[in-house]
């Protein structure tokens, strides 16, 4: 049994309810975003659009909560450590089972996470972030349907050098948000390092450092916020669903 | 002007009906395929399960023929040198303009070709195929809903430090099949090189190349064939849409 199957099944069991964060290193972990089949057409071209924030690795078929592609023999609604559960687009309770909410017509996506590529980082010389941030933008996301709304991006601290080093490596992950969106001023996309959405706020930046940010996972999130599906069910942020890809395949599958 | 756009515009005037192989370098030149809003969902589905041979570039908006992520501006009726109309999975008559065609509910999905590659190819000091052969395969695309069936290929010949080079470099353009699928040995993925769809049928591999194979945009042509759907228009084989976007950019959009 794999690392990553091993971490699944606890999971399952309700003996794995933390943060996905840095563990299972080598595996890729995903994002998930569970939607009515109504609403999966205009959600899955939204991902075609803005394949930085929102990477497919997996679309489960309606009603079936297995992720063939990526994760033989797993279940969507237990195999992940927290869920998310928004009604109206506003976030009620969390839940570490979600079989009661899975529907017939249950659309599960699965979207590659840039915890995926911290690990690769390290191998490569840049060590782990001790932090990494989440925060908003002013950067538009391309519509479709209903969804549309501004990207989210994840900020670690890095070295100029180390920064060269990110960019050419995570470049080889497209199906973990690729390169960097942006590198130094905040500002110039718009974020807020005294708001960030998920981390402690940043009153300075440190000497010697630069902000290096990537897409986010989180957009679809954000987006259902302002789009406010009936019933949407993401991972609890942090805690992403750990799949058999290797982090270092180049396609999948 | 550019050099995109004014193809298009001679392709929309009727004055350019012949193949874009090898034409316009340095713009990214994609696939079309249209079908039903009704078989839209599972063809996206489709293409997120098979980004090898289905990568996206763009989806339209159900009855908007306008590409406006590729080529704003651009008719997806009128700006290809030659269209194949299919029905019931049959081939039937071709056609230079599909305005009487296209429908309230038509979708235009546009998938990265392999011609993209070719000019960075040459750039890198592997000269260009006198021939691209288009050849079916025993691979099996991953299915979803009613499309299903073998991967197509094309092939392309090379010395061995060519194909070295190519592997590297088309590595980089993930939207346009990216790395080869497969070198050497032909039979291996149930190639039968005297039987090709398009190209010269071939005896014998000349001594001193390798055939190298990129997963084919025309696989959901073939795909059309065993599924038969009522209507579905695809551009004709080798006359390709020429999008807006630069072949050197690595992320699109």
């Amino acid at each position: 049994m794999t690392e990553a199957q091993k971490a699944r099944l606890a999971m399952r069991a309700g003996e794995w309810r933390g943060p996905t964060l840095f563990q299972v290193p080598g595996y890729v972990q995903a994002n998930l975003v569970v939607l009515p089949k109504t609403d999966a057409y205009d959600f899955l071209v939204y991902c075609q659009r803005n394949p930085r924030p929102c990477p497919l690795i997996d679309v489960t078929d309606p009603g079936d909560p297995e992720p063939r592609l990526s994760a033989p023999g797993a279940d969507l609604r237990t195999d992940l450590p927290r869920y998310a559960v928004y009604r109206n687009g506003v976030r009620c309770e969390d839940a570490h089972d979600i079989r009661d909410l899975w529907q017939d017509d249950s659309v599960g996506f699965l979207l590659g996470s840039s915890m995926t590529f911290d690990d690769a980082l390290e191998r490569a010389g840049v060590p782990k972030s001790k932090e990494v941030w989440v925060l908003d933008t002013h950067l538009q996301t391309v519509p479709s349907g209903k969804f549309r709304g501004p990207m989210v991006v994840t900020m670690r601290w890095m070295t100029p050098a180390q920064a060269v080093i990110a960019c050419q490596l995570t470049g080889r992950f497209p199906f973990n948000h690729g390169a960097p969106i942006h590198l130094g001023d905040p500002a110039a996309i718009g974020v807020d390092l005294r708001r960030p959405l998920y981390g402690e706020p940043v009153q300075e930046i440190p000497e010697g450092v630069t902000p290096v940010f990537w897409a986010c996972g989180v957009t679809p999130q954000r987006i259902a916020l302002l789009t406010r599906p009936d019933l949407m069910i993401t991972h609890a942020p942090g805690h992403a669903f750990v799949t058999d890809i290797k982090a270092d395949q180049f396609c999948i599958p």
